[in-house]
């Protein structure tokens, strides 16, 4: 059998089209006030979520926002057929312990910060190929979990560095599914599975510049196998680059005859405001994915969009392999979203 | 669309029958002194294989049974269009840092020892939905880098108790694709998505237990998806239940009316030999992966078995969970292996 919905090296075409049926996006207090809080379905003013660690806070997050897309999806829990999930926390426990209560057959990920893309990719896959009628895609970061994973405990008040960023408490959920009753329909048409690119930063606060490199290069496949230019679409979009990593890519790209000029939107660099101190801007799973369930797309809803590149970027860094002198490989699978009319 | 290719609640048909192209299993010494020893194509003396830590040794280990496996299917790596690959470590850093030097569009899995069937399942959704002609599904797990991550360091010499089990070090690579050369060919026919089970076991040196009513779920949702019993099966392959996790295993099915007698073949109760005092057996995403890459699919290709049902199964347990006083969640992917007649 030959693989005829492959176009060029690593691009896959959804001939079906699987649309978006519904997005949910929950955040914590700190995005609650940022630029893009109007879009958010709910905002947190305890990122404890009342229970007794941040890691079962953002478990329950994960499982609020499934839970949310769900019911704006008018489908019920046990007629999902799969869920594809992963979160930055070591044995993915936000996404596992969620799955637990929701009961839903569960295919755990790990792509750190590029696990938003990753699952929407996987969903496409399961729908396209006629396995399922519809798929949750989910994810979940948390400021706090986050911090005492790979960096410091909080309680120790280290200091940033300018080139660092800030884990977004938050999780965005997609279900995937057919026979939307929307007006307008946003679809999955292609995507591009990425390769791990590592071009020898051993920084763990300045993930911008590990993963610029992968983006860069899932960019660029991307326009060689659809025989594409970035004035193809209304906006390329990476998932935590934040602003030093932004100007990074636009360099790597334009050294390699692609300019990003007027096209890139980095979910990092949108979700909070430069007020809020959070250095080189956002970063964690939950950044790429709050914003395209929140932001991103409404924004294609409203005719604003009619055809964007999302690319969850991940910096696929791990404080073990850090201590034993490892540099960080970088990371991302892109997506390409369709506006198009409804029934 | 409808979901033509889904059978009742959790089952996947693939109509295309992606082939098992090759595997490769490279093990650790004492594997090899085990009583599948002659099935393994590499055993390795040296379990850090002359890198700097054991977390390097196991990446290395999961790099070449990937060369291995693809060496062996005559197929280049370049030619590769997609790795499914997961092991047991914080950021699944072996199937990482190998998916870099080996530059294979990469997908990353985390299912814990359920990895082996995750990847394989993930891989016959990509080939069957015609997205790829060829895909690579590895896991890897090791003794050394299991114990000081999930329980003590080594050097602390802690005692084992008599339900705890060996992590095996290895790694098992299959390669899926179409037009074997072979005379005998193996086939994915089925899969069965997998749910989260979770009955209270919070001993991480218990995961038998944790396990069993995993397997036990899907296998009952396999054979009520199918109209099968366990008599349509030569085998019912779990991953790593070991000698206690086994036994619960069959009085879990027989107390739902299913009865294994004769039928239930544990990778972790088979890898090791009683003399080898591994108490309850192997575990680890490397065993399951290295018995099938290894011994059964040699079984198969003998006649030994026509079918078998194949289920790595996965305790998704979690050193700071556990500390915060969660259960250990279980979970069990199922995939139909079938032997039939090459060209």
């Amino acid at each position: 059998m030959s693989a005829d919905n492959r176009i060029g090296k690593q691009t896959l075409i959804f001939n079906s089209r699987p649309q978006i049926l519904s997005s949910y996006a929950i955040v914590g207090d700190i995005e609650g006030q940022g630029p893009l809080a109007q879009y958010f379905d709910a905002i947190i003013k305890d990122d404890t979520l009342g229970e007794k660690s941040w890691e079962k806070a953002e478990s329950k997050m994960l499982e609020l926002s499934v839970d949310g897309a769900l019911q704006k999806a008018d489908i019920k829990k046990e007629d999902v057929q799969c869920m594809f999930a992963g979160d930055l926390l070591n044995q993915i426990i936000s996404a596992s312990y969620a799955a637990r209560e929701l009961k839903i057959p569960y295919l755990g990920l790990y792509g750190a910060c590029s696990t938003m893309s990753e699952s929407l990719l996987m969903g496409s896959i399961l729908l396209d190929g006629g396995f399922a009628s519809s798929a949750v895609c989910v994810t979940s970061s948390h400021f706090s979990t986050a911090e005492r994973q790979f960096r410091a405990p909080l309680e120790q008040g280290s200091p940033n560095t300018p080139t660092s960023q800030r884990t977004v408490t938050g999780s965005g959920c997609l279900v995937l599914g057919y026979e939307s009753k929307a007006r307008t329909i946003i679809n999955v048409t292609h995507a591009t599975i990425g390769k791990v690119v590592d071009m020898g930063i051993k920084d763990a606060s300045n993930m911008g510049a590990a993963m610029a490199p992968a983006a860069c290069d899932t960019i660029i496949t991307h326009m060689q196998d659809m025989g594409r230019t970035p004035n193809d679409y209304d906006l390329i979009v990476t998932g935590d680059l934040g602003q030093l990593g932004a100007v990074l890519l636009a360099e790597l790209c334009l050294s390699r005859n692609v300019d990003l000029k007027g096209k890139h939107y980095d979910c990092g660099c949108a979700i909070f405001a430069p007020e809020q101190n959070t250095k080189s801007g956002g970063s964690g799973c939950g950044c790429s994915a709050v914003t395209l369930a929140g932001y991103l797309l409404k924004q294609m809803v409203m005719g604003t969009y009619h055809r964007i590149l999302f690319m969850s970027t991940g910096a696929l860094m791990s404080p073990s392999a850090t201590q034993q002198g490892e540099s960080i490989p970088g990371i991302a699978h892109a997506i390409v979203l369709e506006r198009g009319e409804g029934a």
